[in-house]
């Protein structure tokens, strides 16, 4: 429990843990990340790509405008296992640009940077190494507050000293494409820190690859992106919406940040007996927030969404058709076509059609005495009134 | 808590609870049922049809072979909602049927009993209201035990007498069709007890529409058929595998029952605060088991399943052809092809056309200088060896 605990940084107090019902201490799951690391680990499995969507839980403040809840769905992607560099990477932002680009929800960035790069930027300001990561967390709040509060955590809460704050801010707010890559690399005290430089030196070559994939002008290279959580090790990214217009969305109901990821290379090492270590990136897509998006844009446009897929209703005219209802519904169903019928013996026709407007069923297959007769179904269109 | 645990009787024991970490007392999903009559009473809905697949939580001492484990999917379907008599319940059969068919999992049945007429039984055999569900849950003991210790145990544990026992005994090891339903409409003590009789007539009127559905045949009306949970109020009914060949089965990895449900009239009462009830009827697939019993069946068969979908591998056989190679596979991509790359920079021809093997991925699309200079890809068929 602690060791898993330790995983998430600061985050697990938010973690709901299990009655002790039997010797057994047990958590629901918390993300998706850390179980997919132990369950290489503990499978030996040393080169994997798989997607999962499945529910974690939180034992936070549910905002439900924002789509924010205790039990929610995380979809993630990774890719585990020792391969050349950056080519991984590539194929993660690639997926993020995928999905955020065919579900149209307007125009978005990817952020990107790099673990080794704030750390080298740490270092080369007079950070002490056992306070990167409290640097980092108050770092990555640069979305939510202006430089001078996140200066001001940084002096007095962590502790560091205004000159060395200072350098800090000069590097954070920088943010730029290759080219920023390209001026770090020069960058005298920079390029003299090795992690820094190998940070970069992989930026340059996702970004080579980026530019193949055709996305690379939605990247921008952003040293204030730190990533909350502790297990990152190299590249980090997260995709944001820019600004909608007004009339687009509610007013407070911002989302920005729709998906996020990066490198975590010794995270698998924790959970293997051995320390083995299995490379990973990965990125999870915030699904939730996605669909709170697009709710409120389906709800917007005041279109309407059928709850059911039923392609026919079976009807009748008349009273005493509910065995001749059932056969036909049964033939239906067994030649695969979706359809419903009411469970009342004697159902008006009038209640039957407007059964299919309220629902949006298109059709009416109607049986009656004379169709009985005819040996046929009447079909009717249930919106142009048609029938044949 | 308490409330919750008295709607699954005896088995609640197996719930797991969480901490209390805030002031609530939380526990994980035991079925699907209890939380859909709860969600049903909460929202006020009084009338659904609906499915769902998700995962359940049982404190239990799992059996892998079987299928059965303590964190595994239900599957169930219901129809909620006041309508004329066994029109629902017949849609729930006629859906256990279609499925199992369709899975083609071998013969089996679909034993139907109705918890009105074994209470029916219960009064005329002499039993006092008081034991009926204690008395119910030893007849479901009976497709696992013979009749004689079933016998020993009313006796025993149960408290009834010799001859109460006996006379249950008579017609709980009664089993037929639509026949038996009217012999007992006919039975001199059963015909005069009005729950008996209801439930009766509510299985004739079912076995008529099971005909008219093509599936009567597969009915056994089976008054041995109890289903252990306490919540039934109606027709219950369960699907069993028939007796597989020997040579098909390892021994000892019998499944028996894989979908079993009923009517619960009650339940949605219980949670609503002022009683209202919402008549339900569902049922649940055991997918778990039918997915045990597919997986064998492959197993058995030597048949390989792919584990990817992957349609094409975007391969070299030159050094120095990433940036081709990641052009390419970003094109295909986007054309919504379902392709792969070795993340290496110069990986062999030989070990990508291996992992193609291995994986069962059908194409390879080589480039290479020749390809590059002429503008084409030469696509290769991996079985075949055949190229163009």
């Amino acid at each position: 429990q602690e060791t898993l605990l330790g995983k998430y940084g600061e985050e697990g107090k938010l973690i709901y843990e299990l009655q002790d019902q039997g010797g057994e201490r047990l958590a629901l799951r918390y993300d998706l990340t850390v179980p997919f690391a132990r369950y290489l680990a503990m499978n030996k499995v040393t080169n994997i790509k798989r997607y999962h969507i499945a529910k974690v839980y939180r034992r936070d403040n549910p905002a439900m405008t924002r789509g924010r809840y205790r039990e929610f769905y995380q979809c993630d992607f990774d890719i585990a296992g020792q391969f050349d560099p950056m080519i991984p990477d590539a194929e993660c932002l690639k997926i993020v640009h995928e999905i955020l680009n065919d579900l149209d929800l307007g125009a978005f960035l990817i952020k990107v940077n790099d673990r080794r790069i704030l750390n080298g930027v740490f270092a080369v300001c007079g950070i002490p190494e056992s306070k990167f990561l409290p640097t980092c967390s108050t770092v990555d709040k640069l979305d939510k507050m202006p430089w001078e509060e996140v200066r001001s955590e940084m002096v007095g809460e962590k502790g560091l000293s205004p000159e060395a704050a200072d350098r800090i801010g000069e590097y954070v707010q920088l943010h730029g494409g290759l080219d920023l890559v390209e001026r770090l690399l020069q960058d005298p005290k920079l390029s003299q820190n090795k992690l820094a430089k190998e940070g970069l030196g992989d930026l340059k070559l996702l970004f080579e690859y980026l530019t193949l994939f055709g996305i690379a002008g939605k990247i921008s290279f952003d040293l204030s992106l730190a990533r909350g959580l502790d297990y990152y090790t190299g590249v980090i990214f997260e995709a944001v919406l820019l600004q909608q217009e007004k009339d687009h969305v509610e007013e407070g109901v911002g989302v920005g940040s729709v998906a996020g990821g990066g490198r975590y290379d010794g995270l698998v090492g924790m959970f293997d007996p051995k320390g083995r270590k299995v490379p990973c990136v990965g990125v999870s897509i915030g699904i939730e927030r996605i669909f709170s998006i697009l709710e409120q844009r389906i709800e917007a446009s005041g279109e309407k969404v059928r709850p059911t897929e039923t392609q026919v209703l079976v009807a009748t005219p008349q009273k005493g058709f509910l065995a001749t209802r059932l056969k036909l519904i049964s033939e239906l169903w067994d030649a695969g076509i979706k359809a419903e019928v009411l469970y009342k013996k004697d159902p008006k026709l009038l209640k039957q059609l407007q059964y299919c407007e309220d629902t949006g069923i298109p059709l009416a297959a109607i049986v009656g005495e004379q169709e009985l007769k005819e040996g046929v179904v009447k079909l009717r269109d249930v919106a142009t009134r048609e029938e044949v």
